[in-house]
């Protein structure tokens, strides 16, 4: 989903100040006094397989249009991080599915992003693009159209499943230390 | 760090509207048409260890005002969950730590919350209180005040530190089933 402000005209909180008893700026609406406060976004979502086979959508919004991503979205309110994940894997690709594992837990700073990507396994192979997808396949590790990927987040889960691919209970990995 | 709208009036995005595109309501401000997309926050914090003591800080703000609870508070922008971990550590003890395992992920959807709570080792014991604790101190397991702690993660976190004290390499643990 994307998330913004829809009105072009610099209305609502959108000042920066420092609101009483805080050590940091906070965006603030001068018409009314509401304080945006604006925290780290969780995405969440799942490296999806059947049989030797990977679950990619192809983008049918930005940023990114036409390029392949993995099943991942905003975390919503009053949903857990494994609930919002199985929520995207149906909205993007009308995909069941059943999670076992933490896979990664990658942070990207510099937009404010903590991303969690499950290891989940497809219930049935009944699958088809949601709104957000152009179109959704079920792709081998070879056949994975790796010069077309949307993000690095998602080559890192797809190799962080693979070198974990065997293994339960394991810690989760973390975004490699350059690549951000 | 306390959250939420300063200004008692009905101003600002405070009216539930589906925004068009949309599939479920968001808060719009009827005055300047600003969207208010509200996700989960994250909580980063940790079980602090020196030799055979855990820190704690004795709440010097509501809400559970005079309870005893881990460092953790909302992480903040631009940074990562290990950053905000220790960062909360500082601000609310005066504690420099060193990370070395994420304990545990406890979701806590009706307060749309996602906590993440390390495990660290403190590196020296100058530690006081920050503004947002009354006072702090070092308890052995036995002296822990039961009694008297803040939130029922911080009962999981201390437990699942116990579990996992002699492990590396362990998957985070969830929120109980029950208990929410």
């Amino acid at each position: 989903m994307t998330q913004g402000n829809t009105t072009g005209a610099a209305k609502g909180p959108v000042q920066l100040r420092i609101p009483p008893g805080e050590d940091r700026e906070r965006l603030v609406c001068d018409d009314c006094g509401f304080i945006n406060y604006v925290n780290p976004k969780i995405v969440v979502g799942s490296v999806v397989t059947h049989q030797d086979r990977f679950l990619l959508c192809r983008r049918a919004i930005e940023p990114r249009t036409g390029y392949w991503t993995l099943p991942a979205g905003y975390m919503e309110e009053r949903e857990t991080t494994i609930e919002g994940a199985m929520r995207e894997a149906w909205e993007e690709a009308r995909a069941r599915i059943e999670i076992d594992a933490l896979i990664g837990i990658y942070n990207i700073p510099r937009i404010s992003q903590v991303q969690m990507i499950y290891r989940a396994r497809l219930l049935d192979t009944n699958i088809s693009a949601g709104p957000e997808s152009r179109e959704v396949g079920l792709f081998t590790w070879s056949e994975i159209p790796w010069d077309e990927i949307a993000f690095p987040s998602v080559h890192w889960a797809l190799g962080h499943w693979r070198e974990t691919r065997d293994q339960n209970g394991f810690a989760p990995f973390s975004e490699p230390e350059q690549g951000l």
